[in-house]
């Protein structure tokens, strides 16, 4: 299978991204990768590889960058000449670490959706304390949704939840402010009762202070509410970590302390890191689109690449649209 | 001034509700205490004082009680007849660590509205890194906002924050997916320009990844998202500190270690703990109404009860009717 990658996007590119690939063409022999990027700055990188293509663009899409804009004027842009290679069939998925909003607009716009799904989502796995994770949907791709948006993520979830992540019939949360039925604003109780007669194996609500704990494999909610807990997951274990270590460093009694017990920390911080899982995926569209953390190391790349293999594999965008049109015909 | 408390609200009831009040009675010489509750389980807590009065009452509303239900038919409990002590005028303002719903609706139907606030708000003062602390409001009395109730939140926090946390000109955040002016869904883009012209230091979009780093004194967003953010916020904790607690136990090698950092890891947990900062105001209602936390002990409620004490002594209801009485009359 064939794999484009964008080896200008993130905050560690093309370096990191580089490594990254290299890193997945080991594991994988079944992995081709067509990298785009400026030569210039790849070639120092680069050993030859009979599975590596390198393809030259000179424009770059910067984080700063407006999203809709950037894909429609900056068309010689690494994502771009990704995205299309997609499109054209000669790649069957893509990875980049760049801007999340241009690339979501490259897969929207170039790429283009499933029929059956009115809005793609974005869906990273998160971390629980079993490390087994869970898959939050949508984080941002659109802010505002309607219940049946609800239900179209909550197909793609537990489709990508059992193919992609191996978890048999997994269980799928509807994110709300309580557990019993007829609780939360107007779009939670519509989609509760769409959610109860979608093909899944919907647990009911769920609440954000038993996400950590892995109450679901697979939680659905809009795209406003997913990337506020995104952040506050993100701000809150940041703001702890900065309090552990001002605590560590309080006195040499306390330095002393962090020297005993620094490689379970260092094991509770792996715990938590994301990048672990792999990127987060652009459900909805015509083939995987993965977005990689914009602060990827070769190991987030490498699994993001993994993620989209695997994607790929198992066939995850047609199952979704076999299983959304199944579920339309049934109405 | 008089204060009336539920006494048999929270976990912790009534033991701990009364060693609070008694607490209070001592600091502040200038409260009255009006105790709502089972006589037979209160007296073998209480000791005479001239200024507590204890009013036997039979009902107690539980936690699991449907609210509106609760109100309408325990007529006689200790919750509804706090409330309806402010209503009457014998009590200036009320205390409970009852069912949340309940006490929310004995606010609104019993207590009564400000004509100019069309939803009440609740409104926990939460934990940042430097101690001190930002408002954070709706965290659910109503699960949909509109643009409007947005603004009048902003208002209601900011003088309150004023008021009763001694911050001179409070900056009020708005609740966002991201920081730019543009950001967010419908409601939030409504939102940001009507805050754009209310009367309070509108500092614009602010992200929930800079919350506990105290980007703003005052965070308004609607009741969902504003629970969802509470119990992100709480989960995260919780599953860390339980990671951390796993890591210390490891071997006598991290036993020891946390032996060396315990009295630091004390203090940053009392940094998270926010029974510290007060209940929640229920804002927006003729008289303060606060909720203490349901599992607060003696502590949490003294603070309640200072907490209402001051939002009395400073008039924060009639400021807030002032306030949005001028800004309607501006429009």
């Amino acid at each position: 299978m064939k794999i484009s990658i964008d080896a200008m996007g993130g905050d560690n590119a093309p370096h990191e991204i580089v490594k990254g690939v290299y890193e997945a063409l080991q594991a994988f022999e079944d992995v081709h990768i067509q990298l785009y990027g400026d030569e210039a700055k790849l070639a120092p990188l680069l050993q030859a590889h009979d599975r590596l293509q390198v393809i030259h663009t000179e424009e770059v899409i910067e984080g700063t960058d407006e999203p809709v804009r950037a894909i429609r004027r900056k068309k010689n842009s690494s994502m771009v000449k990704m995205a299309e290679s997609v499109k054209n069939g000669e790649a069957d998925a893509c990875v980049s670490a760049g801007n999340t909003g241009a690339l979501m607009a490259a897969g929207l716009f170039i790429v283009g959706r499933i029929d059956q799904v009115d809005r793609p989502a974005l869906a990273p796995t998160l971390p629980t304390l079993d490390e087994k994770g869970f898959v939050l949907l949508d984080v941002g791709a659109n802010s505002d949704a309607k219940p049946e948006h609800l239900e179209q993520f909550a197909v793609m979830g537990s489709v990508y939840a059992e193919k992609v992540r191996g978890i048999k019939n997994p269980r799928v949360g509807l994110l709300n402010i309580g557990t019993e039925d007829n609780k939360g604003n107007e779009l939670a109780k519509t989609a509760f009762s769409l959610l109860s007669e979608a093909p899944i194996n919907f647990v009911g609500n769920v609440e954000a202070r038993d996400l950590l704990a892995g109450v679901a494999d697979v939680v659905v909610t809009d795209g406003f509410t997913g990337n506020v807990v995104l952040k506050t997951i993100e701000g809150t274990a940041a703001g702890i970590f900065s309090m552990l270590k001002e605590a560590f460093n309080h006195s040499t009694k306390t330095k002393i302390s962090a020297l005993l017990v620094k490689d379970q920390l260092r094991g509770l911080k792996t715990k938590l890191d994301y990048t672990e899982y792999g990127g987060a995926g652009l459900f909805g569209l015509k083939a995987p689109v993965i977005k990689a953390h914009g602060s990827s190391n070769a190991n987030a790349v490498f699994h993001a690449i993994r993620q989209a293999r695997m994607m790929v594999e198992y066939n995850v965008s047609d199952i979704i649209q076999t299983t959304l049109r199944k579920e339309t015909s049934n109405d």
